[in-house]
């Protein structure tokens, strides 16, 4: 009986060619038409594979054409020497070379109407940069001047090699609050050394292609991040507007802190930092004010004539109000150095100053690789080792933060990830080269720069310059801004980082997202930032490889055209090792019960591995022994050789309806001898 | 421009209603039909979703219903309560009953033949049983007893739980090397404990459900470490068959070793252990002769009538070559025996023996949960730190040698882990009540017990009762059986555990495979056994990952039947965070250089979550920017609604040919205005 049946087993081998010359040799002269538009020689480069289909139909059939798959062994040998020349020579083209010094790209074609955007956008850019730095030395928890030497360098750096006009490089909330985890209070060197550390790490990562890593990080868990760092840095700056001392390192001992101390409040530090903020969200609302009638937009092409439209006194004063919204920060500085110096000259301020800050630029000279203090001396190991994975953990966070900058205004085009980091590595080796602490492009530094036009990255170079100007002169003024001012700074920045908006898009998208965003939030504020970031980004691939584990199978009793009764099931993913063993007890229990020839339509397989492998030649086995028909309908080819690695037995392949149909009709004139009750 | 567009943009919600009519409501009567005689009842405990579908045609639109996907929030919460009852009405329900305690399914069914057969069995097993055991504690580096003591009463507690008829619950290679690895020679209390303890974890797994996590460990790692320990086992057996020192923990640190003292080597233990494995191995080929004509299995309906039949004595004489073989470990036990004695008497033997071993029975007491070992008492806490992971390795490995023999002899039967947790975990907690350490079921005894034609879970009663009075009446006499002896037994068993033999059909299949396969191999050998499976799995997830994030998409250029060329891009898989970026950057670049209406066929997209939300929405943005038509062609609803739920705008879904054909069509009319160039 069993012998009967073999004159029914398909061959998979004809049938695979049969496959290749109809499904994907494509469709006749239309096909050959459209593979000869499609020559663009760009293509060879991405992991696609391209195929001509001249009629729409053929594409249901095998989408997928994993080429590499069929090849013998002696082919992917022999081929080995071609790729690394294909690939060495592609490392080397001039359009690799533009690819990777990007300057080279734009500067020449740098018009005049460029170098105005720059420049107006470049020295707004400084006036927010001077006193963000200034105050994020602190969260950073290092001197003052620290903010301002990791300004400067790494935007001029940044304009070589960057790829995305709107990033200035400098010190970011993010990046000062890792910095101050991962030095711990253990000095400037340690910033210094992480600085050039977590430079070096980006850049290798950059050269080794592994910008993807990123890709690992959702939505979800980049929010809760984000979001948490902001409460952090909230809470760390808490301190200075109350002016009280603040102990403990994480967040809730930071607050309970707080509460315990919040009798030696001063009323004047607190009065004028919640002034601060006051004011600062007040101008930020002022900087988007628009009076008169709305501005066309450029791209509309065909304005309604009866609109009225700007004149030019609305125009200069919507500018106006932009400008003095935009530099609230410089603003709020200068006038709050004024009040600290008008009290300091008649005698002792009521509040806090920031103090003396060193004039003039730092002393170039290469990071620090071993520090002595007094008597005891910590070698570059013993430095390491004290930083441990905060070097990791800066550079991937920096990567993360900078490639959301490049996306958010990237416009349709595609971010190089690669690019971005070797720029943000070399600009924080340079920085650590002027005593500058790890930094990366700031989202609203970004947004600043975009609203005021900027055109190249050359805006950073008026930055940079901005910033040198503020070093060389305006030192011994910055004595006199209240440290009060700088906290209301910080936090009026960072409060809008909370990413409270993003919950009901959430919500309404994909449920359970929520639960890495907010378990992410959770561990990011309890436990150390990289643990918290650890186990949100955990807790996502847990939820990817449940995907993987468990496909969903529809099944269906379907009655083929000839009338025989069978059973349809249709797994949803690949069969891999977590799945296999799902979709073989599922497959088996189900055709026991129905008692029909089984028909596994597997189109939406697109990879197996070994384990699969002997799952389905156990159930093809165990179906032979029940004398139960198993069909795989349409089976890709490339999987279907993996299955076929194994010779299962009875092992029936088959491409169409019609071919079902005949095999169905065929098998069903024997009945089964015995089907297994549960 | 924009605002006409707006007119073909298709409404998804009444497509949506469109489609709930005509691809899921049913095709007409015979759906109906097909429905009804698909009220199955047992069908409701899978997650499958079943749907009455008459037509083949049918099946190709959405075969996948996730109905509690588009249920609101409301319904969700009220639908809690009646969820929590059916859940605990399952709980306890006949059947659950009968699945939790199988002993009550086959025990009224029970009949004189199964007796016959499992007596049979029972006492074969017994036979192998009780040699391994002796081997088998000096692999865990215990007194020989304690190998005896656990192999009795689990075996009674599997009879009343256990749902594989073939499992005989005792040591086994691989939970000794386990246990030495845990114990690490802090004397029988521990392993003893490790017992309990392991086994109460596999009992709590069990009732939580967790025996999907085995689903993770691939066929390959699985491979890569039994071989690993097999060759660490012999590694700590030439030891005993040289008769020499040897130090180290490590398989290499041991092999140095053994090299280094390879002059102190004993010919006496030497040549008897080699010729015990020769012996063994010969008898193992033996039990596999057959003379005389084969017989006909029994499946087989019509055997030619020209075939000889065996005759009685070719049966007789294939049973006992049968018998003497399988019995070959006894058999050498008692000759050793035999030597050893003889040797004794005449003086100091030649070679090491077991030495005395305590006769009787072990005490039933609970398992000791501190140990004081001369002035210093370890608490509980102290001896759980002290074993640490390895009680979490124990238990999951055994699952994992457990279910693998589950498998092995299911014949297409699905197998409840969840049981066999259960089962292992109460055997364990029994064992450890009489100083047995943690066992499971063994690959070779199952071999044994199903080729002995055991019918039910009772055959292990006879192999417990037969270690019963092996511990009562001959322990006097296995005090003059070689350590060279139980070393060969050992080394003969294991050796076949080192599976050579998958790499050519997982090269045959996926070579890709043979990486993790590889990784586990070494790592287990140069690295605690846990660090070296927890890196294979690790590695072999990752694979998984990079599936996740990196799908293939086919990209054609296509001509609809009103002659609209377009670009169809297909990716292959669902649409989540990892994979959300790479997907837009590819259909980014490639529409824009192929400046043509771009068709995104979700076919093959099953699901999607907040990341990939936000990047269609980005998508959908970008090419309104550019007024190119972005279509998605046959999107799920279910992802739709994930999509939809950022509302964003030019979301244009449509589900056929005629709608995409007419679509591309009223858009055509306008000509793209800017294409960007790259």
């Amino acid at each position: 009986m069993r012998g009967d049946t073999d004159n029914y087993r398909i061959s998979i081998s004809s049938l695979k060619s049969d496959m290749d010359s109809r499904g994907v040799g494509g469709g006749g002269g239309g096909g050959g038409l459209a593979a000869a538009a499609y020559t663009n020689p760009g293509l060879s480069d991405s992991s696609v594979s391209v195929q001509p289909h001249a009629e729409f139909q053929g594409s249901n059939d095998f989408i997928l054409v994993e080429e590499n798959q069929r090849r013998t062994t002696k082919d992917a040998i022999k081929s080995v020497v071609p790729w690394m020349k294909r690939k060495a020579n592609k490392a080397f083209t001039k359009k690799m070379l533009y690819r990777r010094i990007p300057v080279l790209g734009w500067l020449p074609k740098y018009s005049s109407s460029d170098a105005v955007g720059d420049l107006v956008a470049g020295i707004t850019v400084g006036l927010t940069v001077i006193p963000q730095s200034l105050a994020y030395s602190s969260v950073a928890g290092l001197p003052t001047e620290y903010g301002l030497y990791g300004s400067f360098l790494g935007c001029f750096v940044y304009i070589l090699f960057g790829s995305c006009k709107d990033v200035p490089v400098g010190p970011t909330a993010i990046a000062s609050l890792l910095t101050f985890q991962a030095v711990n209070g253990r000095g400037p060197e340690y910033a210094i050394l992480l600085c050039f550390l977590s430079g070096v790490l980006e850049l290798l990562m950059g050269l080794l292609g592994l910008g993807f890593i990123i890709d690992f990080v959702s939505g979800p868990v980049s929010s809760g991040f984000t979001s948490a760092v902001a409460l952090i840095i909230v809470t760390s700056q808490v301190k200075d507007i109350f002016a009280i001392r603040v102990t403990g390192t994480t967040f809730v001992e930071q607050w309970i802190s707080i509460f315990s101390n919040i009798h030696e409040i001063s009323v004047w530090d607190t009065v004028l930092g919640i002034c601060c903020i006051a004011i600062l969200l007040i101008m930020r609302i002022v900087a988007t004010i628009k009076i008169g009638p709305p501005e066309q937009s450029s791209d509309e092409e065909k304005p309604p004539l009866d609109d009225p439209k700007p004149t030019f006194f609305h125009k200069f004063v919507n500018k106006f109000l932009w400008l003095f919204g935009t530099s609230r920060n410089a603003i709020l500085v200068v006038l709050g150095a004024c009040i600290g110096y008008s009290f300091f000259v008649n005698g002792d301020p009521p509040f806090v100053l920031i103090g003396p800050i060193p004039p003039g630029l730092p002393e170039f000279k290469p990071p620090p690789f071993s520090v002595s203090n007094g008597n005891s001396t910590a070698s570059f190991v013993d430095m390491v080792a004290d930083l441990g994975s905060g070097i990791v953990v800066v550079a991937l966070i920096a990567l993360l933060e900078n490639i959301a900058i490049c996306k958010a205004f990237a416009n349709g085009k595609a971010v190089d990830a690669t690019q971005e980091l070797i720029a943000i590595g070399l600009c924080n080796i340079a920085n650590s080269f002027v005593q500058g602490y790890p930094g990366t492009g700031s989202l609203s530094r970004s947004a600043v720069n975009n609203a005021s036009g900027v055109r190249t990255p050359l805006g950073s170079l008026y930055t940079g310059l901005l910033v040198i100007i503020a070093l060389l002169f305006f030192t011994p003024y910055f004595f006199y801004v209240p440290k009060a001012t700088l906290a209301g700074i910080i936090i009026a920045a960072v409060i809008f980082m909370v990413e409270v908006k993003v919950v009901k898009p959430m919500w309404r998208t994909k449920k359970s997202d929520l639960i890495p965003g907010l378990a992410t939030f959770i561990a990011c504020l309890v436990l150390p930032l990289e643990i918290g970031i650890l186990i949100g980004i955990g807790l996502n691939l847990l939820f990817i490889l449940y995907h993987a584990a468990r496909p969903k199978i529809s099944i269906e009793r379907l009655t083929s055209r000839s009338g025989v009764d069978y059973l349809m099931l249709t797994p949803d993913r690949c069969l891999i090792f977590p799945s296999a063993d799902y979709v073989r007890n599922l497959v088996t229990k189900h055709s026991i019960r129905q008692a029909a020839p089984a028909v596994i339509d597997c189109s939406h397989i697109y990879g197996a591995d070994y384990t699969a492998a002997t799952v389905i030649e156990t159930l093809t086995k165990d179906f032979a022994a029940r004398d139960q028909t198993l069909v795989f309908y349409n089976l890709k080819p490339s999987v279907s050789s993996v299955f076929e690695g194994l010779s299962p037995k009875e092992f029936v392949v088959c491409y169409n309806e019609d071919d079902l149909d005949s095999l169905l009709k065929a098998r069903d004139v024997f009945k089964p001898k015995t089907i297994l009750s549960t």
